[in-house]
């Protein structure tokens, strides 16, 4: 197989940890026969100081022509005077996901066994870790939906928010997530509110719908409020997680707390790819941000963006076995003890390794 | 001072709380020298059997006479065949909170420093326990604005729920949050979505202006999706959390289960009271249920309804001596090793008590 994609590292941290990527992604293309061609483009920050903008024509169409995006990260001091859209992060990566319409977002929730002490649950509670995948629909709902207004004025003005969902816009996300789930524990979770909202109504009936079509997959529902208390209770019980945008950005963001290293977790955006073989275009990115106080000391953690790179070969190219032994081999240096200083307790047996030992590492361990 | 309230039991453990809050309510009104008249009346599966209804007529007219109501529990598998809105829970609980507009729901989020290891926070976050007290608004937003529809047929359908809140809603839930900051430790965390909702802007506004009355207290504000995060990392970091409905309903559960020991839990919904000073028409009852799995042995937790009536004096009443008094002599018990069955871990130093004997110890702390 033959790919594409775009490379776009960003600013802070985001050249450093993106060479570990490229690194891992060399070893296992060798490995698992296939080749991907990168074409790499300036964004953020990099983007402004080289061809005037945050998110130039040229990198547009990097992206347009890729079949996936690989994203490091954008931001710091140097563009912060600039007006709020011309920041890379507003300028960048908000006008990407609507350029492409990525309604799906993906966040795994992975918390491996031998950092379950940097989580701020009881380790009786997650012994053996834990491994979730947030599924958050990303473009409808009641942070786009209309009508929007502030109408009369001083003590009698009334304020009014719209959560509107088309029944097309419930169907694509629950297929993302019952795909996911297929190549995962075979277990969705949807979350709603239906004992209150009409929209968790149609929700409920949407997600009972598809499921239908993944008879091999076992759905469950939960009240948004009961899902954020067995986040903090049980988070082992969870597979698959699908909720709507407002509830995803709240359980989401619990949910990453609750696994404890930032530094860890990727995400991706997706749409429909072109071909209708179940994959996926996206954006693959680090959750954490560009860290510009670390930034060109080589120390940052890369494993976020190595498995921002692996849930890339999984959704985008198809590359399963690759994906697969990306995620095995960060689990066996994290089990050998490798720890960059994000993750360094001082324990005994930890490995201290900075940027580029740590993507040595991985690569060592495919 | 001479008060009255109703005394609703209810069903399964509430009677036997019942009688444990009304002895320690005999023992602070006798120590601080006022008298409270109760009416006792039946409401829920009690309600049912003795009045034919969950919210008989003569229980409504008992609760408006009074200055509060304390509250048990209700409901049981003895009339779980009943009609839904016939059925304790919603015949009673719901329209009680509509009749009397209540709209403010209080609860506090406490983990005492003796129970710490109860909580599924790690016991080094949350050293010395903490104490929060959540403001959530309980009659607009989502869950009750118009329009609300289901539009087309088919996979065109669309749905509808709207958040709409007036300027009046925001301002009364913001003084019951600043009220009860000035009796706590002066701070309170406005948490909305204003970097995405236009009902956020009005709020976070309203929750600025309503401060300028509060000059004693620091008001903070804060991302829905980040207080889901912050309630899990340092829960030590709030006081008072006010929110909108939604927003409410999760974080406040989250903030419970965070807590780790519900029988512990009280709660409040409030109205403004008959005169202008700053005291509450309200409702006061355990966060937890009628447990009718325990009933009848006594061997239920009494401290939530114990909690409840030191809510009551505190908010309805303004027997704030009583009220703290309450609350200190609960601490101590639970310093002092009492637990009943729900609290107790086997651990040395340990007394375990059922419901009267923990009630009794209550009153001898005062
Ligand atoms: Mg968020
Ligand atoms: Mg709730």
């Amino acid at each position: 197989h033959h790919h594409h994609i775009a490379v776009l590292a960003g600013d802070g941290i985001g050249p450093e940890v993106m060479a570990e990527a490229l690194k891992v992604l060399d070893a296992v293309s060798a490995k698992f026969g296939f080749t991907v061609s990168r074409k790499e483009a300036f964004v953020g920050g990099a983007g402004i100081d080289h061809c005037g903008k945050a998110l130039p024509e040229e990198t547009i169409r990097a992206c347009e022509e890729a079949d996936a995006v690989l994203f490091g990260s954008v931001g710091g001091p140097k563009w912060e005077h600039l007006p709020a859209n011309e920041q890379p992060e507003r300028g960048a990566l908000l006008p990407l996901r609507k350029h492409f319409g990525l309604y799906a977002n993906l966040r795994p929730g992975v918390c491996l066994p031998a950092l379950t002490h940097a989580s701020p649950i009881k380790n009786e509670l997650i012994e053996g870790g834990f491994d979730i995948l947030c599924v958050r629909e990303l473009t409808g709902g009641l942070y786009f939906g209309q009508p929007r207004f502030r109408e009369e004025e001083g003590d009698d003005e009334v304020v009014v928010d719209t959560m509107r969902y088309h029944k097309s816009e419930m169907v694509r996300i629950a297929k993302v997530a019952f795909e996911a789930a297929r190549g995962r524990r075979k277990r969705v979770t949807s979350v709603d509110k239906a004992n209150v909202l009409t929209n968790s109504l149609l929700w409920r009936e949407t997600m009972t719908e598809v499921a239908r079509d993944y008879p091999d997959v076992e759905l469950l529902h939960m009240y948004v409020d009961n899902a954020a208390m067995q986040l903090v209770r049980n988070p082992r019980q969870f597979d698959v997680l699908v909720t709507e945008n407002l509830f995803g950005d709240i359980l989401s963001d619990e949910m990453a707390m609750i696994c404890g290293s930032l530094g860890m977790l990727p995400s991706a955006s997706l749409c429909q790819g072109a071909k209708d073989n179940g994959l996926f275009f996206g954006l693959y990115e680090p959750s954490g941000g560009s860290a510009p106080d670390i930034a060109g000391k080589g120390i940052a953690n890369p494993i976020a963006q190595i498995l921002s790179l692996s849930m890339l070969l999984r959704y985008s190219l198809g590359e399963k076995k690759a994906a697969d032994a990306i995620d095995s081999a960060v689990r066996s240096v994290i089990d050998q003890g490798y720890r960059t200083g994000d993750l360094a307790t001082g324990a005994a047996g930890e490995i201290r390794v900075n940027t580029a030992e740590m993507g040595n590492a991985v690569v060592a361990a495919l």
